[in-house]
């Protein structure tokens, strides 16, 4: 029970930044004297802080401002992206204090990502004796592509998170283990817990890179699937008679929709960055302009699909789908409309999301925070 | 604290029938004289009886059993489905104790049915005096078609509800209110409660008749969405240059699944029952079997897509659907191999309901149930 309200006092503050003991009292439905205590905790764990506020507002004496110590307490946060990968020191609340980048070969497996990952993460500055680190978690893009082009649809496994916490037990990141999610799962928590969706329980986060996939919450709750292998919406067929995917299937949603469609479209060459043929659109290219059209009709048609089937509340458009969003906001709505059943396409909002690039890191940071906010104290008090 | 585990106890017997003393002590992690007071409790209130087991097993007092008083306490439970309305009596522990039917001319909404039903409802023998009806529950098929054929997708909503326990207020029925939900949901929940879904948690059950549509569970809860309209799996558009759908749309899987489908491509005429042409293809007639070949294919079209998006443990097929696999199941699985991704696949069971027709009427007794269950002495005790 006591551990409970601490964990419920601090990811208060984690998520919704500095707050006064007086607004703790009251959102949390608690009573003064058991906020005043957990918060004391708290502080002499090294979790927060507690001063008085830098404005009085009114007469008598003011309520103490809790706030996390975000310079001290952080998580580490990676990400393996189809060409890069990064690590990030993220502090409690949600604010990146450092980040690091190395560029991810072709053919480079998740498995062989993990000594890059682990010297990024050496790199950064941790700090010095009084720092806590809270975990780590690392965002797998859901799909990987060998040197020859095949194409694996896998993600995050435990063996990853396994063979991170054997590169970096000792040393400041071991202090507790490593966790392990699809890029879009995490994703989709971090737009959740801070981002375009914050507060709101049934939503569809669409990632597209390579390939596409979705992280699902109804409910409140992330929907991962019998064995963790939900949400691989880039392999609904939506094109019986449509190109050969990479899975071995035919008119898969990311052969219309995955940065691949954008480039075929436009009639680039191969190698082209996605984002030239989206800037080429905005600055009036035909070609890039038609190519992004056809890309968001087919967007459209799938997000239907998924909103007759889940009734989301927000669908929030990530990675490359952002920008195909953005700049096709219009031809994704005109597919609804006349695909989306009534009842789920009125109370429908679509959003790009508030993150960007940085969803993957911030989630990877809430997913690693999770053990220290449901048990405060635990391996915390001390150290 | 006391509530839940009467709850607890309650649930048990009601789920898996008369169970000893001994094992609820063990099952629910309980200790004995918890236990034996919490099923007194139950005992007092008419809920439950204790007795000496039939044949002792072993030396030593035996452990007295405790069983759901199945023939006192009950919900009523109706249907609403496209060609006929069912009102049955269903006993704590799922027994069907009584069932009226009557026949829904096309064009009657579900609000039109109330009548009919109250007066179902009506005809049964409640039992006497010492009875106890814990409430009641509607199932109501997805969709409904009215007299010139215009297809409306929408389902169960509060003011059915309301409209029953306005009919149904005085008298033995109107001791808890209705709840209304969708036939697919509320099949769903009976085969996860006592069907052939029973404690898995994460299973799509797929309701087939004149439209098709899903009840999903993920995480052991239902996935309702935003509004409560989730599941229209049959409005997932699945072959873009098929044909015209009643919702306005082009190429939704129900017109390849749905009933209207199997007689279209057997070539029978309007007006056929879709059992006939099932029946057909079960006595070798060809164009029967190449008819529930075709919609066994785009069963397991759908099917993959769903696989790949909620990564289920078991898919359940329901209504006509349950047909269509019992005769076409090869046909389901070929398209499964090629389409599902192997991570989703692999570990996949694919299973006919277990309770047939009665899925609707059992499921929506456990809804009806759910108050008594999670407050058991609420509204039980001295009635």
């Amino acid at each position: 029970m006591r551990r409970q309200n601490l964990g419920a006092v601090l990811r208060y503050v984690h998520v919704h930044g500095p707050t006064s003991r007086a607004e703790l009292t009251s959102r949390l439905g608690l009573n003064r004297s058991t906020i005043r205590a957990l918060a004391a905790d708290l502080a002499t764990a090294g979790l927060v802080t507690e001063e008085a506020p830098t404005t009085a507002r009114r007469a008598g004496r003011p309520s103490l401002v809790v706030s996390p110590r975000s310079e001290l307490v952080y998580a580490n946060a990676l990400s393996i992206e189809p060409s890069r990968l990064r690590a990030a020191r993220v502090g409690l609340g949600g604010r990146i204090l450092e980040i690091r980048e190395a560029p991810r070969p072709r053919g480079m497996s998740p498995a062989d990502a993990v000594t890059e990952l682990a010297a990024l993460v050496r790199d950064m500055d941790t700090g010095g004796d009084d720092t806590l680190c809270a975990g780590g978690a690392v965002a797998v893009a859901d799909t990987t592509r060998d040197d020859d082009g095949t194409l694996h649809v896998g993600g995050a496994d435990d063996t990853l998170a396994a063979a991170l916490d054997a590169e970096l037990t000792t040393g400041a990141a071991g202090r507790r283990g490593f966790v392990a999610g699809d890029m879009a799962d995490i994703a989709a928590l971090a737009e959740h817990t801070r981002g375009v969706a914050a507060g709101i329980d049934d939503l569809v986060y669409l990632h597209g890179d390579t390939g596409v996939s979705a992280g699902i919450v109804t409910g409140g709750r992330l929907v991962t699937g019998h064995g963790g292998a939900s949400g691989k919406v880039g392999h609904m067929v939506v094109n019986p008679d449509g190109l050969r995917c990479g899975c071995g299937s035919r008119g898969c949603w990311e052969t219309e929709v995955g940065t691949q469609a954008l480039l075929r479209r436009a009639g680039a060459p191969p190698g082209t960055h996605p984002v030239a043929v989206l800037r080429a659109a905005a600055m009036g290219d035909a070609a890039a302009r038609d190519a992004l059209r056809g890309v968001a009709d087919w967007l459209g048609f799938g997000v239907a699909n998924l909103v007759n089937v889940f009734n989301p509340d927000i669908v929030v458009f990530g990675g490359t789908l952002r920008e195909v969003y953005a700049g096709g906001a219009q031809t994704v709505r005109r597919r609804l409309d006349s695909m989306a059943l009534p009842a789920s396409r009125e109370h429908l909002h679509l959003r790009a999301g508030a993150l960007g690039a940085d969803a993957a890191l911030v989630g990877a940071a809430e997913l690693a925070f999770g053990a220290l906010l449901s048990d405060p104290l635990n391996g915390a008090a001390g150290q």
